[in-house]
């Protein structure tokens, strides 16, 4: 492997992940959590799959006050310093941005990849080479994004239009970024051959991303560029307290990606890894190795004394069963239900309304139990 | 309410409920538990449904080593002697013999009922009646059954087969017991008019059953007079340990009832008190009060603060929910499950296999998790 030594990774963990409830919490994100049967998390499998691409020491994580200490500890060999820590939620372009601006004053000119605290990806070394052609087209002065050729017409992620059909191969234009499609239109999109899916990662020269953001969001650029100058330093805490909580709410792809591709400025390089935003139970079950020949997954499951995770199931298939109170889970005669066992909430919900369980945290909150949110 | 003051009565508190597993475990039989959304335990609630028809002098329950101490401490007002606790199960005969050889010393005449220590009892002043009609049958020296006017075909009972068209009102007599019948059988016998169901509540004179199991039996009654002569003196423990293990195992109805009918010695009374013998988890769904106006039932919670018992449902109908560990159970697009939460186990089952609960329970002992039976 051609390695990028120049290459600045960047982890935004933020998001509670409701639509993996109860096992995902406020208080205990996706990101903090092992969901492959590896013992890694999320977080530490991200971090994993970019070693040969980068150093600790230009590896740097973008999290909430919430997450700081288990970020810590889940990352020792990440320096104090790159734990980049968000004095309250505003959204992915305050997140990136900062972290871009902070590197900004250590090289200008750095090479920085943005990927997500919670994805899983299945071909490490092919992800590798599609990052390290992003990496040759950032280095040209793109906004490079990471597209996802479909493998089906999916309605739950947004997609990217691009100037020509999509061969194998590097670096093409991004024209446009497209919303999440109805499933008529997710058809269309599949079968033109121009629609890739929109991964949520970007790889880019600092110079130029902080330059675009100059040009779309000003006041949004001002801000992260005082923060950036005060931190490391005696005034960062005060600076902090004062900027963070009037820098604008928004996306990077609203804030800064749409605008560029309308100016020329974004290309996409198609993967073909594996890739899985692990957004809902539905997906992970989808992306796992099952445990029997029905077809049922157990995720996270602790280990009995016997090696076994602690299920038992009769006629039964299709199901995602996480056990990670160590309690048994017992299914008889049931088909493709989720089955989620913590200490303090059980869910059992149908495959079909894993999109949904969002709907149960917000009943929840409404009901004023966060206890269990 | 004419009062029967010599009304023994008998409570065999044996069986560990398996199609009531997770929640009915062997070291905690259904009996022991509250399921019906009063306080009561099945067992309480039991003695409680006759304590106008007796007295705690002349109450007595017979259950084996391991329940003891908790069918002591669940009825505080029974004397310690009417305990009668088995050495080891020996079926229904045996239990329900001693009692009779038991009552025999003290009243050799003695009317006694039987009464299963788990079944439901809908409407109490309708049940005493029937127990009264039955009570003046046994005094004409008939043994009597209490046959339950069937409201559909089921399959799940016994019948009694009488031996004219049973219409409203008491004493018939009973021609045979017949097996758990065929769908088609059980339909045949519904519209017949001449078959009841067999509630396994008997009502006769001690000295006419213990006649009668001498007669058919002579083994086991020899067994249990010897027994008996020696309760509650010096020797009860030797004689118990050297006799009780050789008594037969065997049913009542086989043993006695069957061959009684057949003497045309057995008569029963239909009862309409609404009665079900919460066999699996789906017959008690359909006898509780629905908690909600899609039919979930909540069996056995304990309640939150709020006084709502741990319950979330969206989109979800027909489920019957037990929250015993108080956890917080979520439902989401499911219908017609079983959920049952306990300290250490889940049962996630559809309705149409409660039946089968039996067989989870079976394969955990082979697989030598005994912990969960």
């Amino acid at each position: 492997m051609p390695v990028t030594p120049l290459l600045y990774v960047v982890i935004p963990a933020g998001g509670s992940g409701t639509r993996l409830w109860p096992l995902s919490r406020a208080g205990r994100p996706k990101f903090l959590h092992a969901l492959t049967g590896e013992p890694a998390t999320l977080l530490q499998a991200t971090v994993h799959r970019l070693d040969r691409l980068t150093v600790p020491e230009q590896t740097l994580v973008v999290t909430g006050v919430a997450h700081a200490t288990a970020v810590g500890r889940q990352l020792p060999d990440l320096p104090e310093e790159n734990v980049l820590v968000e004095p309250s939620p505003r959204d992915s372009c305050a997140a990136i941005g900062l972290a871009a601006a902070v590197i900004s004053r250590r090289e200008p000119d750095a090479i920085m990849g943005s990927f997500a605290a919670d994805h899983l990806v299945r071909d490490r070394e092919s992800f590798e080479r599609t990052i390290s052609e992003a990496v040759a087209g950032a280095r040209e002065g793109k906004l490079m994004t990471i597209g996802i050729t479909p493998t089906h017409p999916e309605t739950g992620y947004g997609y990217l239009r691009c100037g020509a059909e999509v061969g194998p191969g590097p670096v093409r234009v991004v024209e446009e970024f497209a919303e999440k499609p109805s499933p008529d239109v997710a058809v269309e999109y599949v079968s033109s051959g121009r629609y890739l899916w929109n991964a949520g990662m970007f790889v880019w020269r600092v110079d130029v991303f902080l330059a675009e953001l100059r040009r779309q969001q000003p006041a949004l650029f001002d801000g992260l560029t005082e923060i950036a100058a005060a931190w490391g330093g005696p005034h960062q805490d005060a600076v902090l307290g004062e900027v963070w909580p009037q820098l604008t709410r928004i996306s990077v792809d609203y804030a800064v990606m749409e605008g560029a591709a309308a100016a020329g400025l974004v290309a996409t390089v198609p993967g073909t890894f594996g890739w899985n935003d692990v957004g809902d139970f539905d997906t992970l079950g989808e992306v796992l190795e099952p445990y029997d020949e029905v077809g049922n997954v157990v995720v996270n499951a602790a280990k009995t004394d016997s090696g076994e995770p602690p299920v038992l199931f009769h006629d039964a298939g299709g199901l995602i069963v996480v056990p990670e109170s160590g309690r048994l889970i017992a299914a008889l005669g049931v088909e493709n239900l989720i089955i989620v066992d913590t200490e303090d909430a059980v869910l059992v919900c149908h495959r079909d309304r894993a999109q949904d369980v969002k709907a149960l945290v917000d009943a929840l909150k409404e009901q004023g139990d966060h206890q269990y949110v």
